[in-house]
């Protein structure tokens, strides 16, 4: 047998001692996570130098080094999550159906743990912890795959947890850091599928594709955010420029800022300047269509590339619509079944533009900023899925879990002994 | 452009119309469904009579010829199946969160329908009436991929259903029958991930593993049940015959029917040879363990294979063991996540069981052959899944759906424009 093969299995065992305790019990092995990690602070710290001077030898990019880089500070805010994580309600048990068949059985749909979660991820150390917390506060053992620049960081991360699992009473393999990094290992941890029961990729479009393209396990996958903002002819201004604003320039590297504005034509006049004035104040560039252009001079022109790009920039593409169901088309079109929001002040248009889209989120009169775990109250988030299978948009502890039949009976049976 | 693709993206198309449709006209759309395979009787029968005959040229067995058949009667049930379908419950639209967070923003999560779901099945004809029916329900379109030996059948049967489709306004390739049968098109089919939700399986284990092995669109999936039975000290003699007898000896060839029973060493001398009158009376043959033998002699010897098989006939493997957590270790070592029961007269392990396994279907007290759609109350079954992903067990319209965000505020954004 293979060693990662050995691994997964060893995981999938811890894993059902985790699912067999408490909730109490599992909140308290999170706040035990968390006290390890700042009791081992030094040594993690350590061991983040050793890899931010690899990285710097290696002339690795600035925006590498800050992801990678871990401080006293940023180390309490990661045990800080942990208690966060131990603090939000539990998944496990939920009974989310409760009925009694005309035959006198009782038939419940409760939520059980996963089984075996394979994370695979790139430069960040705190994704270790996270990752790990969430998946074992819904009772799942997790095989963390990270990034080789972080290498020493995410075994003194792993170290300090799986003592707390240890101490916790629950095998230490519950919780498996992958410490061969070779491709083909990775390979063939995603072959595994009579053992691991979900690949959540987190990281560039590379590696997600990477992932989604080799695995035999089933993946949940995020490749792009193309959000658009529609907005009516009967929207707010000011509303609409300020949801604009915050979608745009507030993080514009986040997948769910905004890509596209749809504006319609009877509007179009009064909002895209006053847009365009807020947009450029904030070194936002413009790229219209023929209509557009005409209410922007000099902007540069839109084309097929831009309606269908992440700029994850200061960059907006924008299209004038003559109606409602043109922007719907156009937004059928080059979707990514992220986020999509409508800025209208007629409730009706706001329910038709509801019903006719099936991205992942859809928003009224809110900004595309909030498609976002926490934002959204699901307290924490593990990833976010643009399939639709499992779980669709912001994926929380729920998305850790599936749905199985408890049945209760006094002796039912189906046929008559004859 | 392949012609598979295509046909894929146009359905892809036409099920966005569906989706549009409200419940009603669904409804109505899959009565008009039933109405045109009546009305298309003749026809369907004489295509059927042509698949028989090809079938019994080429030495098919009984079985399958079974099956393949089709007649006046059988037709009629399938039509009564998709009137019933209609009249379910619509899983589209279900508002299943609904909460205001701190800023204001309602988030709700409501059902959408998945989107184009792939059916690959065998034989049976009627398989392309009720899987279409279910998917369209649910507001998915459907590309089903049936057996060469139904070939007529099927093709006749969807061209009435498309029929239905055109005269309700919706674009007939929301159902598309793939006529092409050579198995590099199904291939080429399961690699769509780009245009096609989810791929169901349904035949034996053979077709289920070429879909699973070669597929690139997620699949849901069942291999086996090997399910069991676990008598415990404080069981009810009777009761626990009476789930024996129905388990085991109903439908032999059921996923849902018993294939090993675990007795706790206390009650085996007064359970076993009860037991085994009833099932040898129903002409079951028994295999044991030591312990099992020494209580009916001449019973065979269980090997290790035996606990691993299911059997689909009138064999039943059997182990004594000395407490529950020994049937439960057992359980765990052979499952195939399909439906476990507990015959006891002690709540408390009645509940001990259920939280110690995580197979799809765990009863206290009741016949493992109530794990079916049906029985569970679910209308009508789709098809049923042994992995923990998205659905798990007997799977209902609901499973054919997933839960999305939609938002709704008053101009709420992340951050105020500074």
């Amino acid at each position: 047998m293979s060693d990662i093969r050995q691994l997964a299995l060893q995981c999938r065992d811890a894993a059902q001692q985790l699912a067999q305790l408490s909730t109490e019990e599992r909140s308290t092995l999170l706040r035990s996570m968390a006290d390890a990690l700042e009791a081992d602070a030094d040594g993690i710290l350590a061991a983040n130098a050793q890899d931010l001077q690899a990285a710097r030898d290696k002339g690795v990019g600035s925006a590498m080094l800050d992801r990678l880089a871990l401080n006293p500070e940023r180390l309490r805010g990661v045990a800080d999550a942990l208690r966060e994580v131990a603090a939000l309600p539990d998944p496990v048990g939920e009974v989310t159906r409760d009925y009694a068949r005309p035959n006198g059985i009782r038939v419940q749909k409760v939520r059980v743990p996963l089984g075996v979660i394979a994370m695979i991820y790139e430069a960040r150390p705190n994704v270790t912890a996270d990752a790990a917390a969430l998946c074992i506060k819904a009772g799942n053992g997790v095989i963390l795959r990270g990034g080789s620049e972080a290498i020493h960081s995410n075994t003194t991360i792993a170290a300090s947890l799986k003592r707390a699992l240890r101490e916790a009473g629950v095998a230490d393999a519950a919780l498996t850091l992958v410490e061969d990094l070779r491709r083909e290992t990775m390979l063939e941890l995603l072959q595994l599928n009579d053992i691991i029961d979900l690949a959540i990729p987190r990281g560039g479009e590379g590696l997600i594709r990477f992932v989604a393209e080799h695995a035999r396990v089933p993946v949940i996958k995020h490749y792009k955010g193309v959000c658009h903002l529609y907005v009516d002819d009967s929207a707010d201004l000011q509303l609409a420029v300020d949801l604009l604003i915050d979608g745009k320039t507030t993080r514009p590297a986040a997948c769910n800022s905004l890509e596209t504005l749809l504006v319609h034509a009877d509007i179009a006049p009064r909002l895209l300047p006053l847009a365009a004035a807020a947009l450029r104040e904030r070194g936002v560039e413009l790229r219209g269509d023929a209509a557009s252009q005409a209410l922007l001079p000099g902007i540069t022109a839109a084309t097929e590339d831009d309606y269908a790009a992440e700029y994850l920039d200061l960059i907006l593409a924008i299209r004038i619509v003559p109606d409602m169901a043109a922007a719907i088309a156009h937004i059928q079109t080059y979707t990514s079944d992220h986020t999509e929001v409508i800025a209208t002040g007629n409730g009706a248009h706001g329910e038709a533009f509801v019903r006719a889209l099936r991205s992942a989120v859809v928003m009224v009169n809110a900004s595309s900023r909030f498609s976002d775990g926490g934002e959204l109250g699901l307290g924490a988030e593990i990833g976010i899925s643009t399939t639709r299978l499992h779980s669709y948009g912001p994926m929380g502890l729920e998305a850790l879990t599936v749905e199985r039949f408890v049945v209760r009976g006094e002796g039912q049976v189906r046929h008559r002994p004859h």
